[in-house]
């Protein structure tokens, strides 16, 4: 798949979320739904959506995504050493299982993207669907969540050529 | 298995599953019981057995369905492109954490049914069982947990076959 | 395994979790440890090492296990059917998450024995250890989670060989 | 690997932990973020690094590391004896979750590191990194987590070896 499809598929997964909680969206609205905040107020809906650090920090938040890129990208690189593994189901299972693991371990300061299209398509869905009292988009942390993981991914490439 | 074994399945599940917690059926016939309210008082059951959707809604609840339902049944389509793999025990795995994340990500609006026998049956069997306390049966709702598997499940057909 | 190398793995177990906690039991003597109740006093362990049914009721309660240990030994004696799956690793997973989907699902009303070997051991010893404060080791109860997950084994057999 | 590998490892795990929630560790000096306490005040970090017993007895916590080292390694060795599994995927999965399943079970008392490295390179890091309000990296403990692992894993062998 080229990062072309993989951004499509963000952008189509984010819009048919939005379908599928239509009527908790449109809830919000009234400050009536099950998205409704503690004090019965409509509650900001781009988590729903895109990544937002716990602690704004651009340096900080950028180290975290590259870290939890090369976590994830230098397994999935040195699982092509093990004969078989590629064509077999269990490979998916195993790369499931990893992304649990480093959203678990990793995932806290930023939300863990991860992969340059996670957040990008998700927050262009956010930006212009109707959503009542979804709050900002917060362009400025954008860059974050697509830098890091394009970075991340390029130094798990040369970790792995030095390594093996 | 035909769609007539899933739904004996699934009425011969919701039966066990009466007897299994058949103590805890008759606690709350007095308000005594595991299944009581928070002011003691007994609870409906009609969610042992049937979906409930979190807000009533009939196009947003049957969207949900069709939606979940597809992305049960593309990824199963698009596994039989794998040689082998429906042989193996690992396709067990995968579709089992596939209905996991599924109920995880999707699931909320409407309890996802995505089986046109999966709330039918247990529905059928709450309306004739004995259970004290057992509250509506909600008829009302039931169509949509059935037409929408049946639509996403032919959904899912249609976008296989134009993408494979 | 015969039965007999079972009951020895259990009572063995429970023995070593009874070493692995023995700091957290010592503390329980004097109810400033973490096994402590709410109020600061020392709290029954029957339940670290055997099962105690939610509602006191001896029919349901073996209707439980029966039917408990139905649903764990019927589909083990299915996997038999597919070819090759009995001498991979697969089949390990699959037993290990259909036990905790078992638990999840049908274990609430007794703790889910559903093998005769799984309660009686460890009761014995929870009856023979000098754990301070450990409360009744409630032989009464003891006869269920042995009965009910033979006489599931055994129908689970019948009902394979009459379908299979 | 060597144990020197795994003792690298576990230093550079650390290190970059404290990268990833480098954030997270600084809004600790002030007492305003995520990892400050119920009263707002800054909380000891080392759990974050190394592993801290429950209850501080040190017989009690060698015997807790030993057994659930056991509890790791003797079915590790046993795997060997099924031809086939060492080289499929298989046996990560199976091993990642009788990780996860010593964890739960035996974990509570010491937080089971159940590895020489595990522990030992976690609190060098912990000891010099500058972390501001970072407590104690309570050295007197540090030898448990060590000597538990080397000798559990001396046991499972001997076990082994006696019982095949």
């Amino acid at each position: 798949m080229s990062n072309g499809d993989i951004f499509a598929g963000a952008v189509t997964g984010a819009f048919l979320c939005y379908l599928t909680y239509f009527a908790q969206f449109r809830a919000n609205a009234h400050g009536t739904g099950a998205t409704e905040g503690t004090a019965g107020e409509p509650v900001a809906t781009l988590g729903v959506f895109s990544t937002i650090p716990e602690i704004r920090n651009p340096v900080a938040n950028l180290v975290t995504e590259i870290i939890a890129t090369v976590a994830l990208v230098l397994p999935i690189l040195a699982f092509g050493l093990t004969e078989g593994l590629g064509e077999s189901g269990t490979l998916v299972l195993i790369v499931s299982l990893l992304v649990v693991g480093i959203g678990l371990s990793l995932g806290g300061p930023t939300g863990y993207a991860i992969n340059p299209a996670r957040d990008l398509g998700p927050r262009l869905v956010h930006t212009f669907l109707p959503i009542p009292n979804k709050g900002t988009s917060d362009w400025g942390y954008a860059w974050i969540p697509v830098a890091g993981p394009l970075i991340g991914g390029a130094l798990a490439g040369v970790v792995y050529n030095a390594a093996f």
